[in-house]
Protein backbone atom coordinates (compact mmCIF):
# COMPACT_ATOMS: atom_id res chain seq x y z
CA UNK A 1 0.00 0.00 0.00
CA UNK A 2 2.40 2.56 1.17
CA UNK A 3 4.65 1.72 -1.64
CA UNK A 4 2.52 1.69 -4.39
CA UNK A 5 1.57 5.32 -3.32
CA UNK A 6 5.27 6.21 -3.24
CA UNK A 7 5.49 4.89 -6.79
CA UNK A 8 2.72 7.02 -8.19
CA UNK A 9 4.29 9.84 -6.66
CA UNK A 10 7.47 9.16 -8.76
CA UNK A 11 5.77 8.04 -11.71
CA UNK A 12 3.48 11.58 -11.77
CA UNK A 13 6.72 13.57 -11.01
CA UNK A 14 9.01 12.01 -13.77
CA UNK A 15 6.43 12.94 -16.07
CA UNK A 16 6.59 16.92 -15.16
CA UNK A 17 10.56 16.40 -14.88
CA UNK A 18 10.58 15.55 -18.48
CA UNK A 19 8.22 18.41 -19.38
CA UNK A 20 10.66 20.76 -17.29
CA UNK A 21 13.49 18.88 -19.04
CA UNK A 22 11.97 19.48 -22.59
CA UNK A 23 11.61 23.28 -21.44
CA UNK A 24 15.12 24.27 -19.99
CA UNK A 25 16.15 22.22 -23.60
CA UNK A 26 14.25 25.00 -25.70
CA UNK A 27 15.68 27.78 -23.61
CA UNK A 28 19.74 26.10 -23.56
CA UNK A 29 19.53 26.77 -19.88
CA UNK A 30 21.53 24.59 -18.03
CA UNK A 31 20.21 23.80 -15.10
CA UNK A 32 22.13 22.46 -11.67
CA UNK A 33 20.37 20.41 -8.32
CA UNK A 34 22.43 21.11 -5.48
CA UNK A 35 21.81 18.82 -2.71
CA UNK A 36 23.54 18.22 1.27
CA UNK A 37 22.52 17.91 4.50
CA UNK A 38 21.62 20.66 6.10
CA UNK A 39 24.46 23.61 7.42
CA UNK A 40 27.17 21.70 4.55
CA UNK A 41 27.39 24.80 2.67
CA UNK A 42 24.95 24.77 0.11
CA UNK A 43 24.57 28.74 0.10
CA UNK A 44 27.52 29.33 0.68
CA UNK A 45 28.80 27.63 -2.97
CA UNK A 46 25.81 29.27 -4.65
CA UNK A 47 27.26 32.88 -3.14
CA UNK A 48 30.70 31.78 -4.22
CA UNK A 49 29.79 30.70 -7.68
CA UNK A 50 27.63 33.46 -8.12
CA UNK A 51 30.73 35.28 -7.05
CA UNK A 52 33.12 33.56 -9.73
CA UNK A 53 30.79 33.33 -13.02
CA UNK A 54 27.99 35.99 -12.92
CA UNK A 55 30.26 37.74 -15.45
CA UNK A 56 29.97 34.99 -17.72
CA UNK A 57 26.78 33.58 -17.51
CA UNK A 58 23.20 34.86 -16.88
CA UNK A 59 22.86 33.16 -13.29
CA UNK A 60 19.00 32.44 -11.30
CA UNK A 61 18.76 30.62 -7.98
CA UNK A 62 15.27 28.76 -6.69
CA UNK A 63 15.73 28.43 -3.38
CA UNK A 64 14.05 25.34 -1.12
CA UNK A 65 13.53 25.91 2.31
CA UNK A 66 10.82 24.26 4.72
CA UNK A 67 9.51 28.09 5.57
CA UNK A 68 11.62 31.19 5.48
CA UNK A 69 13.96 33.37 3.01
CA UNK A 70 16.87 33.43 4.72
CA UNK A 71 19.01 31.87 1.81
CA UNK A 72 16.77 33.64 -0.75
CA UNK A 73 17.85 37.18 0.79
CA UNK A 74 21.38 36.27 0.64
CA UNK A 75 21.57 35.68 -3.03
CA UNK A 76 18.99 38.76 -3.73
CA UNK A 77 21.68 40.70 -1.71
CA UNK A 78 24.08 39.52 -4.72
CA UNK A 79 21.95 41.21 -7.66
CA UNK A 80 20.84 37.49 -8.78
CA UNK A 81 16.63 36.75 -9.71
CA UNK A 82 15.58 34.41 -7.24
CA UNK A 83 12.81 32.74 -6.33
CA UNK A 84 12.30 30.87 -3.07
CA UNK A 85 9.94 27.73 -3.05
CA UNK A 86 8.35 26.97 0.84
CA UNK A 87 7.43 23.38 1.34
CA UNK A 88 5.72 23.65 4.52
CA UNK A 89 6.87 21.05 5.89
CA UNK A 90 7.80 18.85 2.89
CA UNK A 91 11.67 17.20 2.89
CA UNK A 92 12.67 17.34 -0.22
CA UNK A 93 11.84 19.69 -3.94
CA UNK A 94 9.51 17.58 -6.74
CA UNK A 95 9.48 18.52 -10.37
CA UNK A 96 5.81 20.43 -10.25
CA UNK A 97 7.23 22.76 -7.47
CA UNK A 98 10.05 23.84 -9.91
CA UNK A 99 7.01 24.09 -12.46
CA UNK A 100 5.87 26.54 -10.78
CA UNK A 101 8.38 28.45 -9.50
CA UNK A 102 9.63 28.93 -12.95
CA UNK A 103 6.94 31.15 -13.91
CA UNK A 104 8.79 33.90 -11.54
CA UNK A 105 11.91 33.62 -13.74
CA UNK A 106 12.88 35.00 -16.98
CA UNK A 107 14.18 31.79 -18.52
CA UNK A 108 14.92 33.73 -22.12
CA UNK A 109 17.74 35.82 -20.22
CA UNK A 110 19.46 33.19 -18.10
CA UNK A 111 22.26 30.65 -18.95
CA UNK A 112 22.47 28.85 -15.72
CA UNK A 113 20.29 28.27 -13.16
CA UNK A 114 21.01 26.72 -9.94
CA UNK A 115 18.68 24.87 -7.95
CA UNK A 116 18.88 24.36 -3.87
CA UNK A 117 17.29 21.59 -2.56
CA UNK A 118 16.21 21.12 1.22
CA UNK A 119 19.00 20.11 3.57
CA UNK A 120 18.45 16.62 3.42
CA UNK A 121 20.90 13.98 2.45
CA UNK A 122 18.11 11.38 1.38
CA UNK A 123 14.92 12.31 0.07
CA UNK A 124 16.17 14.96 -3.02
CA UNK A 125 18.06 12.66 -4.79
CA UNK A 126 14.72 10.57 -5.31
CA UNK A 127 13.02 13.03 -7.15
CA UNK A 128 14.32 14.56 -10.28
CA UNK A 129 12.94 18.20 -11.71
CA UNK A 130 13.77 18.23 -14.85
CA UNK A 131 17.87 18.99 -14.14
CA UNK A 132 20.91 19.01 -16.42
CA UNK A 133 23.06 17.40 -13.18
CA UNK A 134 22.59 16.50 -9.97
CA UNK A 135 25.99 18.11 -7.81
CA UNK A 136 26.07 17.61 -3.92
CA UNK A 137 28.02 18.80 -1.10
CA UNK A 138 29.07 16.65 2.25
CA UNK A 139 31.16 19.05 4.89
CA UNK A 140 33.83 17.52 6.58
CA UNK A 141 32.26 17.26 10.32
CA UNK A 142 29.23 14.86 8.80
CA UNK A 143 32.27 12.00 8.77
CA UNK A 144 33.50 9.67 6.18
CA UNK A 145 30.88 7.13 6.86
CA UNK A 146 28.38 9.02 4.72
CA UNK A 147 28.40 7.16 1.36
CA UNK A 148 28.29 4.10 2.55
CA UNK A 149 24.96 5.18 4.91
CA UNK A 150 23.27 7.68 2.40
CA UNK A 151 24.25 5.83 -1.10
CA UNK A 152 21.60 7.08 -3.34
CA UNK A 153 22.33 11.01 -2.95
CA UNK A 154 26.16 9.70 -4.48
CA UNK A 155 25.10 7.68 -6.63
CA UNK A 156 23.16 10.16 -8.94
CA UNK A 157 24.93 12.73 -8.32
CA UNK A 158 28.01 14.04 -11.05
CA UNK A 159 30.26 16.15 -8.68
CA UNK A 160 30.51 15.81 -4.84
CA UNK A 161 32.11 18.56 -3.23
CA UNK A 162 34.10 17.85 0.08
CA UNK A 163 32.66 21.34 1.93
CA UNK A 164 34.86 22.73 5.14
CA UNK A 165 38.73 21.06 4.43
CA UNK A 166 39.49 24.33 6.67
CA UNK A 167 38.27 21.62 9.26
CA UNK A 168 40.29 18.79 8.55
CA UNK A 169 42.76 19.20 11.08
CA UNK A 170 40.09 19.63 13.94
CA UNK A 171 38.26 15.86 12.99
CA UNK A 172 38.95 12.34 12.45
CA UNK A 173 37.99 12.41 8.81
CA UNK A 174 39.51 9.87 6.37
CA UNK A 175 39.77 11.27 2.90
CA UNK A 176 40.82 8.48 1.39
CA UNK A 177 38.24 6.53 2.97
CA UNK A 178 36.00 8.96 1.44
CA UNK A 179 36.62 8.94 -1.63
CA UNK A 180 37.51 5.21 -2.01
CA UNK A 181 33.59 4.47 -0.86
CA UNK A 182 32.09 6.76 -3.16
CA UNK A 183 33.54 6.53 -6.03
CA UNK A 184 32.73 2.62 -5.35
CA UNK A 185 29.26 3.82 -5.50
CA UNK A 186 29.71 6.03 -8.53
CA UNK A 187 32.96 5.71 -10.57
CA UNK A 188 31.87 8.51 -12.85
CA UNK A 189 31.28 11.01 -10.47
CA UNK A 190 33.59 14.32 -10.53
CA UNK A 191 35.19 14.67 -6.36
CA UNK A 192 36.29 18.42 -5.62
CA UNK A 193 38.05 19.16 -2.28
CA UNK A 194 36.98 22.90 -0.87
CA UNK A 195 36.15 25.55 1.47
CA UNK A 196 33.83 27.85 0.98
CA UNK A 197 34.87 30.15 3.63
CA UNK A 198 38.52 30.30 2.95
CA UNK A 199 38.10 30.07 -0.60
CA UNK A 200 40.40 26.94 -0.75
CA UNK A 201 40.12 24.69 -4.07
CA UNK A 202 36.96 27.15 -6.07
CA UNK A 203 38.75 27.34 -8.85
CA UNK A 204 38.77 23.84 -10.35
CA UNK A 205 35.34 23.48 -9.21
CA UNK A 206 34.41 26.84 -11.52
CA UNK A 207 35.97 25.51 -14.06
CA UNK A 208 34.52 21.92 -14.24
CA UNK A 209 31.26 23.63 -13.69
CA UNK A 210 32.30 26.11 -16.47
CA UNK A 211 32.87 23.10 -19.18
CA UNK A 212 29.47 21.25 -18.51
CA UNK A 213 28.17 24.94 -18.49
CA UNK A 214 29.58 25.41 -22.58
CA UNK A 215 28.89 22.07 -23.13
CA UNK A 216 25.03 22.98 -23.69
CA UNK A 217 26.38 24.89 -26.36
CA UNK A 218 24.58 28.38 -26.24
CA UNK A 219 27.89 30.56 -25.35
CA UNK B 1 -4.71 14.63 -3.11
CA UNK B 2 -0.89 14.45 -1.95
CA UNK B 3 -1.92 16.39 1.29
CA UNK B 4 -4.84 13.88 1.79
CA UNK B 5 -2.29 10.54 1.30
CA UNK B 6 -0.06 12.45 3.97
CA UNK B 7 -2.40 12.99 6.56
CA UNK B 8 -3.91 9.31 6.28
CA UNK B 9 -0.25 8.58 6.39
CA UNK B 10 -0.08 10.67 9.94
CA UNK B 11 -3.31 9.37 11.54
CA UNK B 12 -2.49 5.47 10.72
CA UNK B 13 1.03 5.96 12.40
CA UNK B 14 -0.54 7.98 15.65
CA UNK B 15 -2.46 4.58 16.32
CA UNK B 16 0.24 2.46 16.26
CA UNK B 17 2.34 5.14 18.03
CA UNK B 18 -0.50 5.04 21.14
CA UNK B 19 0.18 1.04 20.90
CA UNK B 20 3.58 1.35 21.79
CA UNK B 21 2.99 4.46 24.14
CA UNK B 22 0.77 1.79 26.22
CA UNK B 23 3.05 -1.13 25.98
CA UNK B 24 6.02 0.99 27.14
CA UNK B 25 3.89 1.82 29.93
CA UNK B 26 2.90 -1.29 30.92
CA UNK B 27 6.67 -1.72 31.29
CA UNK B 28 7.92 1.25 32.18
CA UNK B 29 9.97 1.85 30.16
CA UNK B 30 11.77 4.90 28.87
CA UNK B 31 12.11 5.33 25.57
CA UNK B 32 13.86 8.33 24.05
CA UNK B 33 14.10 9.09 20.10
CA UNK B 34 17.06 10.73 19.07
CA UNK B 35 17.25 12.89 16.04
CA UNK B 36 19.31 15.12 13.73
CA UNK B 37 20.97 15.66 10.65
CA UNK B 38 23.58 13.23 9.39
CA UNK B 39 26.87 13.53 10.90
CA UNK B 40 25.86 15.42 13.87
CA UNK B 41 27.01 13.15 16.36
CA UNK B 42 23.78 10.69 17.50
CA UNK B 43 25.84 7.65 17.19
CA UNK B 44 28.77 9.12 19.07
CA UNK B 45 25.96 10.34 22.11
CA UNK B 46 24.85 7.31 21.92
CA UNK B 47 28.20 5.23 22.65
CA UNK B 48 28.75 8.24 25.49
CA UNK B 49 25.33 7.40 27.10
CA UNK B 50 25.51 4.22 27.47
CA UNK B 51 29.37 4.04 28.80
CA UNK B 52 27.64 6.53 31.46
CA UNK B 53 24.97 5.15 32.26
CA UNK B 54 25.43 1.05 31.60
CA UNK B 55 26.11 0.50 34.76
CA UNK B 56 22.87 2.15 36.54
CA UNK B 57 20.07 1.05 33.90
CA UNK B 58 19.61 -2.05 31.27
CA UNK B 59 19.64 -0.01 27.76
CA UNK B 60 18.63 -1.29 24.66
CA UNK B 61 19.09 0.69 21.50
CA UNK B 62 17.03 0.96 18.12
CA UNK B 63 19.10 1.59 15.21
CA UNK B 64 17.56 3.61 11.56
CA UNK B 65 19.40 3.77 8.30
CA UNK B 66 18.62 3.73 5.11
CA UNK B 67 20.80 0.73 4.97
CA UNK B 68 23.57 -1.32 6.81
CA UNK B 69 24.39 -1.79 10.32
CA UNK B 70 27.83 0.40 10.82
CA UNK B 71 25.66 2.01 13.68
CA UNK B 72 24.16 -1.28 15.10
CA UNK B 73 27.75 -2.12 15.39
CA UNK B 74 28.96 0.29 17.05
CA UNK B 75 26.33 -0.34 19.45
CA UNK B 76 26.32 -3.98 19.87
CA UNK B 77 30.22 -3.96 20.54
CA UNK B 78 29.54 -2.14 24.07
CA UNK B 79 27.54 -5.47 25.17
CA UNK B 80 24.23 -3.56 24.70
CA UNK B 81 21.31 -5.47 22.86
CA UNK B 82 20.30 -3.68 19.43
CA UNK B 83 17.80 -3.85 16.56
CA UNK B 84 18.53 -2.47 13.17
CA UNK B 85 15.52 -1.05 11.18
CA UNK B 86 16.77 -0.38 7.69
CA UNK B 87 14.12 1.61 6.12
CA UNK B 88 15.65 0.75 2.40
CA UNK B 89 15.01 4.46 1.76
CA UNK B 90 12.50 6.04 3.68
CA UNK B 91 14.12 9.29 5.21
CA UNK B 92 12.50 8.44 8.98
CA UNK B 93 10.97 6.13 11.25
CA UNK B 94 7.52 5.37 11.95
CA UNK B 95 5.44 4.10 15.05
CA UNK B 96 5.22 0.31 12.94
CA UNK B 97 8.94 0.25 12.12
CA UNK B 98 9.14 0.31 16.10
CA UNK B 99 6.42 -2.05 16.67
CA UNK B 100 8.44 -4.71 14.75
CA UNK B 101 11.77 -3.96 16.12
CA UNK B 102 10.21 -4.42 19.17
CA UNK B 103 9.38 -8.09 18.95
CA UNK B 104 13.78 -8.27 18.86
CA UNK B 105 14.14 -6.90 22.45
CA UNK B 106 13.52 -8.54 25.75
CA UNK B 107 11.17 -5.50 26.64
CA UNK B 108 10.93 -7.01 30.16
CA UNK B 109 14.60 -6.33 31.45
CA UNK B 110 14.98 -3.06 29.79
CA UNK B 111 15.18 0.15 31.75
CA UNK B 112 15.90 2.82 29.09
CA UNK B 113 15.09 2.33 25.47
CA UNK B 114 17.09 4.46 22.92
CA UNK B 115 15.61 4.95 19.26
CA UNK B 116 18.08 6.95 16.84
CA UNK B 117 16.17 7.82 13.78
CA UNK B 118 17.74 8.25 10.51
CA UNK B 119 19.61 11.37 9.74
CA UNK B 120 17.41 14.01 8.81
CA UNK B 121 16.08 17.37 10.17
CA UNK B 122 12.96 17.60 8.90
CA UNK B 123 10.18 14.45 8.68
CA UNK B 124 11.49 12.61 12.35
CA UNK B 125 10.33 15.24 14.21
CA UNK B 126 6.39 14.45 12.35
CA UNK B 127 5.96 10.51 13.24
CA UNK B 128 5.28 9.85 16.59
CA UNK B 129 6.28 6.59 17.81
CA UNK B 130 5.30 6.29 21.11
CA UNK B 131 8.86 7.47 22.76
CA UNK B 132 8.79 9.43 26.30
CA UNK B 133 10.47 12.45 24.49
CA UNK B 134 12.08 13.24 22.22
CA UNK B 135 15.94 14.44 22.06
CA UNK B 136 17.88 16.46 19.30
CA UNK B 137 21.24 16.76 18.28
CA UNK B 138 22.46 20.42 16.60
CA UNK B 139 26.14 20.65 15.74
CA UNK B 140 27.68 23.61 15.74
CA UNK B 141 29.06 23.08 12.32
CA UNK B 142 25.63 23.15 10.80
CA UNK B 143 25.62 26.70 11.53
CA UNK B 144 23.05 28.69 13.34
CA UNK B 145 20.53 29.43 11.11
CA UNK B 146 19.09 25.68 11.47
CA UNK B 147 16.77 27.04 14.09
CA UNK B 148 15.42 29.43 11.72
CA UNK B 149 15.20 26.99 9.07
CA UNK B 150 13.95 24.06 10.51
CA UNK B 151 11.36 25.06 13.32
CA UNK B 152 9.28 21.52 13.85
CA UNK B 153 12.42 19.94 15.25
CA UNK B 154 13.32 21.99 17.45
CA UNK B 155 9.26 22.89 18.67
CA UNK B 156 9.48 19.01 19.50
CA UNK B 157 12.17 18.17 21.36
CA UNK B 158 12.52 18.34 25.20
CA UNK B 159 16.29 18.82 24.82
CA UNK B 160 18.40 20.18 22.15
CA UNK B 161 22.41 19.03 22.79
CA UNK B 162 24.35 21.46 21.06
CA UNK B 163 27.21 19.22 19.96
CA UNK B 164 30.61 20.25 18.58
CA UNK B 165 31.45 22.61 20.67
CA UNK B 166 35.12 22.20 20.17
CA UNK B 167 35.36 23.59 16.88
CA UNK B 168 33.82 26.53 18.04
CA UNK B 169 36.89 28.55 17.73
CA UNK B 170 37.19 27.54 13.87
CA UNK B 171 33.40 28.25 12.51
CA UNK B 172 31.62 31.39 12.62
CA UNK B 173 28.19 30.09 15.15
CA UNK B 174 26.75 32.50 16.94
CA UNK B 175 25.68 30.31 20.18
CA UNK B 176 23.83 33.20 21.68
CA UNK B 177 21.80 33.41 18.03
CA UNK B 178 21.20 29.90 18.16
CA UNK B 179 19.85 29.76 21.77
CA UNK B 180 17.79 32.81 21.32
CA UNK B 181 16.06 31.31 18.27
CA UNK B 182 15.43 27.95 19.91
CA UNK B 183 14.02 29.19 22.93
CA UNK B 184 11.46 31.53 21.13
CA UNK B 185 10.50 28.18 19.17
CA UNK B 186 10.22 26.39 22.13
CA UNK B 187 10.71 27.86 25.72
CA UNK B 188 10.51 24.47 27.65
CA UNK B 189 13.18 22.93 25.74
CA UNK B 190 16.76 22.07 27.83
CA UNK B 191 19.76 22.96 25.87
CA UNK B 192 23.10 21.53 26.47
CA UNK B 193 26.29 22.19 25.42
CA UNK B 194 28.79 19.33 24.71
CA UNK B 195 31.29 17.77 23.04
CA UNK B 196 31.02 13.85 22.25
CA UNK B 197 34.85 14.10 21.22
CA UNK B 198 36.45 15.74 24.05
CA UNK B 199 33.54 14.66 26.55
CA UNK B 200 33.06 18.07 27.77
CA UNK B 201 29.42 18.73 28.90
CA UNK B 202 28.32 15.60 28.60
CA UNK B 203 27.96 15.05 32.92
CA UNK B 204 25.05 17.81 32.75
CA UNK B 205 23.51 15.97 29.64
CA UNK B 206 23.87 12.54 31.41
CA UNK B 207 22.67 14.11 34.94
CA UNK B 208 18.95 15.57 32.83
CA UNK B 209 18.44 12.41 31.30
CA UNK B 210 18.93 10.17 34.63
CA UNK B 211 16.17 12.55 36.58
CA UNK B 212 14.04 11.55 33.67
CA UNK B 213 14.23 8.09 33.49
CA UNK B 214 14.03 8.25 37.71
CA UNK B 215 11.05 10.07 37.12
CA UNK B 216 8.99 6.44 35.05
CA UNK B 217 9.18 5.47 38.61
CA UNK B 218 10.86 2.43 38.37
CA UNK B 219 13.78 2.38 40.18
Amino acid sequence: MKIQVIKNVLDANDRIADENRALFNAKKLFVMNLMSSPGAGKTSLVERTIGALKDLYRIGVIEGDIQDTCDADRVAALGIPVVQINTGGGCHLDANMIREALTGLDLDNLDLLIIENVGNLVCPAEFRVGEDIKVMILSTPEGDDKPAKYPLIFQKSAAMLLNKIDLLPYLDFDKEKARHDVLALNPEIAIFELSCRTGDGLGQWFGWLTDRIKGRGRL
